[in-house]
């Protein structure tokens, strides 16, 4: 006699989501958020071996942070007020079998890895500094915010439609940064600073700090959006995660004329605008998906009525 | 003053995994899982529109199952023995920005979507019968098998190292799925039975069936494998599952280079016989990532000592 | 003062096409053509070092051949009756930065290349012999076969919608490949012959002979094909090739329906039916762009009117 | 008795290359080149059907240019000294089936083609204008400058390592653009000007424009370099052009780590430095090769000795 296995009801994922919330907070709010680094603050030295120190859970995040009265179909505004280093050091590593230019688990080749080599910064003076050649400005930014996706409880290595781990340069101090309300609470966290990074983050490890992120949230009710977007004094901007990489550019672009529609743009003429005074720079190259930037000046996005 | 948010001590992720198992199996037990199709049972009729009716949680799947013993590093052997549908019809449907040949949410475009339409099929004589030139055998296979991934939560759309929506006609009777244990227990979870399925699953949409699917597991104790594999009574395949589809490709061959060092292949002539003897076909072309299927026949994989 | 360049008149190619022909065929003739190897014949022993050996003039092809009576919008098909070695001996190799599992010239990585290897293989019994492993079944097709573009000469590396280095075994002895008259007289062109090769010619580097190769040539007047078709007793079948891979898919898929339309098919179940019973490998996953083969057997295409 | 057809000797490609050229140029020599626009100058209203005017012969350019003294291994040197427009207009236009988010021929799906459409542009005032909402200011750059590749005749709408149809706004007045010499006069050609292009081209048709273009053109004897490479005052930058996307950014990257080496860098002081502060940008997500372009300021590459 065989067992027989029913699912009791028809329920549609195997898998349940997230955790309980760490912190409830109003929209208008400001909060100051402490994050680890990338390593989870377990590299301190250039002696260190990482992969032999760090295990499968990378890139520890600050959350989920429950925002009240957030539902389903809302936007959550994100103004990233500050962000200031909680130590004097940032931290990169050559990873192997990890990076831009190397066979990794997901384009893997039969080569050998490369050299791993961690490399140690003080922050100084609004500088990270390795050595004469290695030193780079301070110009912070949050490599990973997002809000929680609506029926996955993905990575936190891995970037999407709900924000994660885009590593893009421009969620940083003095813009916002809008994200998808999927759940109610919205479950927004963050955390995988960066003293600075280059487009790409090429190797895959930027300069990884532990901080003090100062927030503010609010809520746009009953707006929703399908892309994280990202406003500065002077631009808009859409985030699109995908492989390949021009699944990531279309998807940037395409939202990117989505919310040129909605400030009242003809879909083919927002077309033709980004053609010829669209950006679209790399993110990253290096994480689960790519993530591209594409933006327009609001010079040219504003229209006047 | 702002309010202060501080994790309470180091997490690593921000969201947790899993649900209570619906059953608990002994390895050598054979059981009969039932699965609905993935469209949730809810498409019944040539005048249904999916669209409207379907919502974000599809391809629900039976599981997880709790495998008795099975602790990470772990393989699970699944035999598949046999697959009954559980009525006399399958349903495959084109779905507005889903499938092979259209944009999608990934690969976006600004052209119209293509027309939606449901095909019915009864299920009569071994054959899946729509009309006189869609008329296809029947070929039954899992659409999507599986365990839990190690820490994220995914959706039951994804396939990956995990196994899940691979999509690939070899998991079907007669052989034997090897997938990774990540989690105690495995999680094991099935479903999305097709009654046949070019190579590719074109439109997005198989031959859609609900099913009583015979398994039988066994446990492989401290053997860890990075990717599902399958033995058929002839051949050895690994399943490699990414994007771009090189990336399925290149995982595919590279996990099976191991699989026959496994078996005492030196690593070069492994690469220099798959070159000349190895097949390679696209299990899907439309799902979250891709499918890719790479075998060796036993008769040249098998080293005599 | 300036001197100044001027195009005299409107020209829109910079470069000129096309050597002269090396013969003129009439449709209907049978001829033999003789190829020398991928190599150019140069590796004959597995001392031999191919990245000192090989310049940039690889994959040396026989042609132009004039097809007499061919103009643009015609389709060239061409019989494969026979492929027979002109040598006993086939080779293969592992070069350097060239191959699906290793960083190449177009997929950059950090990493060191993977050793330089040659195997040398005995044509004998209807086998080619390399060892008592690395022994496999004579399975021989041109790896190359083409016609020229319309307004490029490029390289014999590349596969593309002219035919070219696709590398895709279904070009053998029995079957008809139809090829696009782009310019007048074809200039139809083969080499490459394979002894053998698995799906993807994994190294880059199939069972590479020199051959006699027996074919005739039909015309089809007036018939315009975008892409390559094959045609065995069996199946249809249509290559696609670019990069990324999915891209050389859907345009396999694609073309494929596009030939099911001329045989009477309503788009929508063209799509349908593959959906649930088309084939798709993986030819190449090692040329300038990838090839892929998308099938449908004659039994489900071929309409009863 | 079957007529045989052997080659007369072996001889390595099918295809012949380049033709006369149009100009002998002296290296230090400046000179004025006259460009007519992408479309050959054929577009000249916006009731003008681009698809029933242009043939296959698209993005004319002038040349080729002999350098004398330039032989293969040998690098060019391109001065871009002005760029002037020589009528008053600018052209643009949604074409079907081409483009940045449309279903093209190489990424084939089954939608409809987007809606044709002309945009002219007046040249006024350092502004090209369609209308209020569309008018953009003077930053004329050669979509199109590059060399002849060592063995191909490829389309003029095909970028490379040759350089070729980039369109990355870089190759712009000020700037330097060198290019590797693979045969002997280097065989120089440009075109494609455009009054101005966002980051990728987005709908595949910049600004476009005919023009008088100053150049002066230096010889680097004995100095090769795999991929073009661009100097601002301010900047160093190589052009990847590949398929998928991101092999595009490998090859950018990878190549200005070469650059970086040949400045005194060690090869993983650069990887780390481009991680930190390197720039990626794309310059065209639309032709048969996408085009990003790596970049590293002045500031950081050049070493104090």
């Amino acid at each position: 006699m065989i067992r027989e296995i029913r699912q009791p009801g028809t329920h549609s994922f195997v898998f349940s989501p997230y955790p309980e919330p760490i912190a409830s907070v109003r929209p208008g709010e400001t909060v100051a958020v402490y994050t680890i680094d990338a390593f989870g603050d377990l590299i301190t030295s250039e002696t260190d071996i990482p992969s032999k120190i760090l295990g499968n859970h990378l890139n520890p995040q600050t959350g989920p942070i429950f925002i009240e009265g957030a539902e389903p179909g809302d936007t959550l505004a994100v103004h990233i007020l500050d962000i200031e280093p909680t130590r004097d050091w940032a931290v990169s590593a050559h990873l192997p079998n990890f990076g831009g230019l190397t066979s990794t688990g997901l384009t893997r080749t039969l080569n050998e890895p490369l050299p791993e080599k961690v490399f140690m910064y003080r922050l100084e003076d609004k500088f990270a500094i390795h050595n004469e050649r290695l030193k780079f400005p301070w110009r912070p930014f949050l490599g990973t915010i997002g809000t929680a996706p609506e029926i996955e409880a993905i990575s936190a290595l891995a970037p999407g439609n709900h924000g994660g781990n885009m590593d893009v340069p421009d969620t940083k101090p003095g813009n916002t940064v809008y994200l998808p309300v999927c759940v109610e609470g919205g479950y927004f966290f963050t955390g995988d600073c960066h003293a600075g990074q280059g487009d790409g983050e090429l190797c895959g490890v930027a300069l990884e700090i532990a901080a003090k992120v100062t927030l503010k949230f609010d809520l746009i009710k009953g707006a929703s959006i399908a892309w994280p977007r990202i406003e500065s004094p002077t631009e808009l901007m859409v985030v699109g995660s995908a492989r390949p990489m021009e699944d990531a550019a279309r998807i940037a672009y395409a939202e990117l004329i989505e919310w040129m529609m909605e400030l009242g743009w003809d879909k083919w003429e927002a077309y033709q605008a980004l053609t010829q005074i669209g950006k679209l720079y790399v993110g990253n190259m290096v994480d689960t998906n790519y993530s591209l930037v594409a933006k327009i000046d609001k010079a040219y996005a504003m229209l006047s009525s």
